[in-house]
């Protein structure tokens, strides 16, 4: 396998196990465009070659993932598209759940390791691992209501997770819950404290997932995937049209405007 | 919003919070077909007004809801529909269940506080909340088959709430259980034991929810119950035709009438 | 109700509560193409009898069941079928799947004891249980995909069971736990340690189920069951042609192999 050249991904391929790095530290890693295109060129190139049994997804400097970055959706401007046009704010959200999609049928044993901020899109990347390792204090939410939008390309990938008893909870609160508590939701796998705890760990599951045979795991999965009889691509379509609506509506505007000022949006004072 | 004239619900609004307590404490708050229809008038309220964040139900003197009142529609008679007749019993299963479908899908948050009894109609109201609350020593159980009657229209909540494997447990064997269980069965997700402590996670929760923007939320809302893809209103109407088929069998009027002996159906004899 | 004869299934039928006893202790009951059919007549015959309330599946001598009979498999032959001839090896996976069908959907309530081994398809009879007990020291594992397998007409009901998180985990890794963890998973109901314990239980269990209505409790499994929506028909088809695949390909005849000659397959040393 030929890895693709990245600008925000770290990439390292050793006997049949992919490591990417989430790297953009200074941002918590949050998930920029190219981060989110990245993303989608490595799991096509995962899912067209034969070499990769498993990919590790972990983030650079202790986080795994903040989230998107709203700063560059909202830098494309707030324009209603032209007659005939498709609307950006639609692609930017489809692109994303589309990423996600890719991530969880990805025919090779997909592993996230949740430390620190796992927030918002992070959230969503965690939930469409088939094997999950969460740092007993990483703090984990979806936020995204709090700021006006809906967890639109996410919130399907969380019933799926964690079921609808949970996910309407989380999603309608925005409340930030431990690793620890993820361990107890059904979030994650596993728990660990320390850096050479997990490494024994994730050891053990790797010869776990490597004396499994690679393309009985990828049917497998397959199977899996099939009971829920979801069509995520419908979903996730419907749930951009809405987020598109936020964004244009009056809400996003206000809490996004709010968040980046450091104070409450207007309902939040109600 | 103005609110409903109601005679067996107390209903009070406070800036975007209307708590809807169940008013009938002689009958532990059974659900009447009077209580049924006042509940539905308030959730078609809430629906059409922007004014309304979250929605708290709970009921008065100590018990939640210990029930349907069988009494009342045993009243109605068990007559057969004339040709061409609509059956009054599968309207009186279908109204009940379209209540719940309205509360679950309701564009506020629903809060549930579980006290005392929370059986059989009871339960299912606790299943369509977002948050529920529950006291450690509420008792939580489907009695229904013990009286020779399917939980109709409330199965197919208590499966998407708690999942099938607890559902088919739960339902074919009237088990009941406590608060703290429903806790472990994820069916409630905080658990109190006084009335301050519960004040204390009742405001916290709903703080959470004011400072989240509410047409966000209401979007998200639809998007979460749009991933389970089921169509309650056929499975609900084919339920209701179920539950009429029992009534006019010959288990339900002797699991009825032998509950209201206080004796046992002639089958638990066996 | 006149109970079939079987050569690999003990069978007693008292006061409605039918015991099947899987009896190939040899083989840690593991489940022959005689033993599937055989189970599939008793299933039949429960459905078609008014006498039968309750089914208690158990396994002799201490284990429950090991999963399927590789052995006979691979007795029929590799050899692809003809034109126009139905694939035998479809068939073989097909006959496994209708059976546990049978068994979810049976209107009587199955209860599982899940003792010593509880692998591969004896996980999926687990599965397919109304209430599930264990020993806390029992065995459970899905290790198809170690043997180039997948666990193709188990997966289905492994999901149905515990959900897609846990599932896929599972599925992917060929974990093995204990029936602590099972209760855990929710896969099981309640965890006993001795054999006198689990005689109360069961007894309490009974005691309760013999008090629902036997036409309600059937007629609630029913709507319980009818709110996945999924056509295991059509999900069950589609699995056994991806068994099938497996078996004709290059991995599950070195799979087997490696198994049967307790060396580990070509993969497993990558």
């Amino acid at each position: 396998m030929d890895l693709p050249q990245t600008q925000t991904l770290q990439l390292s391929l050793e006997r049949g196990v992919l490591t990417v790095t989430l790297n953009r530290p200074e941002a918590k890693n949050a998930l920029s465009p190219t981060m989110i295109a990245e993303l989608t060129g490595v799991f096509d190139a995962v899912r067209a070659s034969a070499d990769v049994r498993a990919v590790i997804l972990r983030g650079a400097g202790g986080h795994f993932c903040a989230g998107g970055d709203l700063k560059e959706m909202m830098a494309g401007g707030l324009k209603p598209p032209g007659a005939g046009e498709a609307d950006p704010i639609v692609e930017y959200s489809r692109r994303f759940g589309r990423m996600l999609h890719k991530a969880s049928t990805l025919p090779a044993v997909v592993i996230a390791i949740c430390e620190g901020a796992v927030l918002g899109g992070g959230f969503g990347l965690a939930c469409v691992s088939d094997i999950a390792f969460a740092h007993a204090e990483a703090k984990f939410g979806l936020p995204e209501t709090t700021r006006g939008l809906p967890p639109a390309q996410i919130a399907p990938f969380v019933v799926e997770r964690i079921g609808l008893t949970q996910a309407r909870r989380l999603c309608l609160t925005g409340a930030q819950f431990r690793g620890t508590r993820a361990l107890e939701l059904g979030l994650v796998h596993e728990v660990f404290t320390a850096e050479d705890e997990l490494q024994v760990k994730l050891a053990d599951t790797l010869k776990q997932v490597l004396e499994c045979a690679p393309h009985a795991n990828a049917v497998t999965k397959e199977i899996i995937l099939g009971v829920a009889q979801r069509d995520m691509d419908v979903l996730l379509d419907q749930a951009a049209h809405k987020f598109a609506a936020c964004v244009r509506g009056t809400e996003a505007p206000e809490g996004i405007l709010a968040f980046m000022q450091k104070r409450k949006p207007k309902w939040a004072n109600a």
